[in-house]
């Protein structure tokens, strides 16, 4: 099989994938030697590590030149959270599935979020059909960012993720709703891969696949924490001078030895 | 006072400078965010930000745009670790640190270590005296790797130093010890800035500074630290299907705004 398909067919809430999502090359290598049978990149951590906001900050070229060292850091498959495509229009969303494509990713995650509000659901339709005909074999996550921004709308949820299956999505991604009956209701009611956002609060990974969720992201949350560490190191050793937050790293060699020669 | 003569100024062991070394360009801002008078790049760090293992495997000019987008993501003087310089002549460290300074950097660490083994004492002399004459405002804290290879041989690290503030250097960076005899006895026999480098089981800053030291990095132990939690959460996440470890990261929105807009 290629990646691709390895990676599609790991869409199984039997077993449901799950993503300890990486921002570069060395967390993309800890997560994969950590056993991910695939890598899913955090548009968020990207931003981060690069000094700049998530949310169109980041040119599509930085992006791109970033995702390729990711993918050429490990052997799973990869799949890249594109925000909302890099542009407004559906051509610009097609030239950054190309991209993606042409750097060896297998799948990315697209969001119907754009500033401060949701796009209407035809011009999400659009972009989705142009980014499916830019990269046909790409498994394409269909987010959509209603429950997120606090729009508890199932019925419009359901509604935007037949809309964006019929124009060539490949699964949908809901985050903001970790609560059972909402998420059941929702993999019930989406045919095709359901994603959910976990993290502090959230169920377990065996819950969220009995309630019929086929894959699991933690999105920006193992940046967060690595970022937070650095914080408290920096904050102890400014403050107190002393090292104890230290507790809990990676040896050097340890690292060192995770890493390409 | 320019960020160079900021930076020289801080080299103080009645109030040590403390570098929580960063990797990339989102820890350079939280670690200024924490306090941090000057921020310290780890060429571990970096190395493995790219995917890659410390210690000749990145190149020069990997480096210096990293760095470049270090400087710009910070408002106080940034330091570079320049491994054992890029490159096997003179001539090359030379050209490595007018990038340094292109990129805005006001200082670097050049260390002794090469491969296997330490270079000779006079070919690091040449290699310190041409960085010094390419970039004469730079602070150059020159490594001398001695005890960090188990070599601990304090008159002949101490004849090192000697020889390394004669052809221009700034300061000694001595990593690898931190027993307190030791340590204030680099001190009192070295007529220069002591950098020591602390972590678990070190003297705290203030006995370092009592100690004689100017100066306390933290190397790559704050990449390490935050690593170790990225693999945490990837280990919890594919066993247990849990997300304790996530506890202590730093929330989405807070993160947005230690970042550059």
């Amino acid at each position: 099989m290629t990646n691709a398909a390895v990676f599609r067919s790991l869409h199984d809430p039997a077993d449901p994938l799950v993503l300890a999502n990486a921002w570069d090359a060395a967390s993309a290598r800890i997560v994969a030697a950590a056993g991910a049978r695939a890598v899913a990149t955090t548009s968020a951590g990207v931003a981060w590590a690069h000094g700049v906001r998530d949310g169109g900050a980041l040119s599509r070229d930085a992006m791109l030149a970033h995702l390729a060292r990711v993918v050429a850091a490990v052997d799973v498959p990869v799949t890249a959270d594109v925000e909302s495509g890099f542009g407004a229009t559906p051509e610009d969303v097609a030239a950054t599935l190309r991209g993606v494509a042409e750097a060896g990713a297998v799948g990315v995650n697209l969001e119907d979020g754009a500033g401060p509000a949701l796009r209407p659901v035809d011009e999400q339709v659009a972009r989705i059909a142009a980014a499916r005909a830019a990269a046909p074999e790409v498994f394409l996550n269909a987010r959509i960012d209603t429950y997120l921004r606090g729009v508890r709308d199932f019925d419009g949820t359901v509604a935007r993720a037949h809309a964006y299956l019929a124009a060539g999505a490949s699964g949908i991604f809901v985050p903001g709703v970790v609560d059972p009956d909402t998420v059941g209701a929702l993999a019930a009611a989406i045919p095709a891969p359901l994603n959910i956002l976990a993290g502090p609060g959230a169920p377990s990974v065996a819950e969220l696949g009995k309630l019929g969720v086929a894959r699991v992201s933690l999105g920006s949350w193992v940046a967060e924490a690595a970022y937070g560490v650095a914080r408290r190191v920096a904050q102890e050793a400014f403050g107190a001078g002393t090292y104890t937050s230290l507790a809990g790293a990676i040896e050097y060699g340890e690292l060192q030895s995770l890493m390409s020669p």
